[in-house]
């Protein structure tokens, strides 16, 4: 059996790192075949799934220091029919890959918005005069620096090896417990790459709108799981783009939707709710088990 | 009296626009004399507040299409004493500012990330091909247009007038229904710009941290104002940066921190957060009033 994984590319990016990371998972049990392709966007890799180009998708959700990728939750939400088969949480080492001799010949930095905003302390301190330009992917622009001796890229290690590109200063994220949480996502229907028996399926990530104009309508959502005693990892609002002031919101669970405690908590909760979508319930696997 | 106020520059940036109806706001009923003072980021108009180089700043602090603008609530909450004056909400219209004779010889786009995001389906549908290159501000790129007739920048109208750039597509932005909300912030000693009487101060601002692995944490906070019959208007969520998975939370109530039942709600809410930090009690001025 042979599965398609869309990540956003080109390759190098911590996409691509986690879905090799998956890929390895996988190849430990099973005999699947894989096959990696990149994307020009987050946005388009989960098209890909969504259109079936390919069977599954390696995006990043969540970064410890910069918070959500709105990517990718506005995505999933604007698709529907997604499911998230699995979640990896990658440490995140970013380093300053370029052909220039020192830190003084360098003019401008390229990256990933993320990966900037991951590295503003740094940036500020040792390149203060630079221009900084935001790319698609942390590797997008890896391919000219040999060209261009005055750029940088802000970008894995992982990516130097493989554009066997020089790395100027190593680990310059401003926090050193940077990492990232990456979904794996299917279409609904699929089973591919679940066939690995999943004893303990530990989180259900949950979207849902809330109806207009009800003082402390959040308050029920959240009070349903709290009375069961179901910890909530996590909340996340985003504007539903109808007009300022309304939100979706996105809620990590700590329990399988298919626990009798949680199928009643989300039998109650489509009653306070607008829409409710159930994006998938899943393992968290950290990156140290690979 | 003269009051001096920091806002993203260069001039024409949509910040310098909430700031200028912000001093026309001010003029109709009083002789204040302003300054205003451009700053190269979000970050150092809040630092020159917080440093007393300006008396107040205005920040951009949430789109109703892209969501929260992240370097202002993590940097209010890194500062730490500034004081929301007022809140602002200003109509947001993009436009497409070149030298270019057509849209077919574009062939790179200037701007700040969240006018960039908030024209993303524009862009991919006349400009699939053009380099996209992130900005600190709408019009960090403007200066450049007329030697660089390949480039266009995605900006305000009034920032076209300013440069004097002709507009090459009007009203870009993805959604009709645009708008950015801003604060006034000062120091918390600071009455700067407040002599005005606030009869029906409307808003108040917290953000706090929770103590970590309490399960349900989120929700005791929630329903000390549900209790009260209190309504939250926003839930905002950005991580502590410690690690994945902690939160500070940004909450919007509608109602006064001096009313006797906020009082009590804030007292109840000390309890049950680790740190609470009121940012300003104030109302929201709609632009459509200036």
């Amino acid at each position: 059996m042979t599965i398609s994984i869309a990540h956003l590319g080109p390759p190098g990016t911590y996409s691509e790192q986690a879905a090799v990371f998956y890929v390895n998972w996988l190849g430990k049990s099973s005999g699947v075949e894989t096959i990696l392709c990149a994307y020009p966007s987050i946005s388009q890799s989960l098209h890909a799934v969504a259109k079936g180009q390919t069977q599954l998708a390696v995006v990043p959700v969540e970064n410890s220091i910069e918070g959500s990728v709105t990517m990718t939750l506005d995505t999933v939400w604007q698709l529907d029919g997604l499911q998230i088969q699995l979640a990896l949480v990658l440490p995140i080492v970013h380093n300053l890959i370029s052909c220039a001799n020192s830190l003084d010949s360098i003019q401008t930095v390229y990256s990933h918005p993320q990966a900037l905003a991951q590295c503003q302390i740094w940036l500020e301190r040792f390149l203060p005069q630079v221009q900084i330009i935001a790319n698609n992917s942390t590797t997008e622009a890896l391919e000219r620096l040999e060209q261009e001796p005055t750029t940088a890229t802000i970008a894995s290690s992982r990516a130097a090896q493989l554009y066997n590109l020089p790395i100027l200063a190593k680990g310059i994220n401003d926090y050193p417990e940077n990492c990232t949480r990456f979904w794996v996502v299917s279409q609904e229907e699929t089973n591919a790459g679940s066939e690995k028996p999943k004893p303990s399926v530990s989180h259900t990530s949950l979207a849902f709108s809330l109806p207009a104009n009800v003082p402390g309508a959040l308050v029920k959502p959240l009070q349903i799981f709290a009375q069961l005693g179901i910890n909530l990892s996590r909340i996340e609002s985003r504007p539903t783009k109808r007009s300022l002031g309304e939100y979706l919101f996105f809620i990590d669970v700590e329990a399988d939707s298919n626990e009798t405690q949680m199928q009643s908590a989300l039998a109650e909760l489509s009653i306070y709710t607008e829409i409710l979508r159930i994006l998938g319930s899943y393992n968290v696997l950290p990156v140290s088990v690979l």
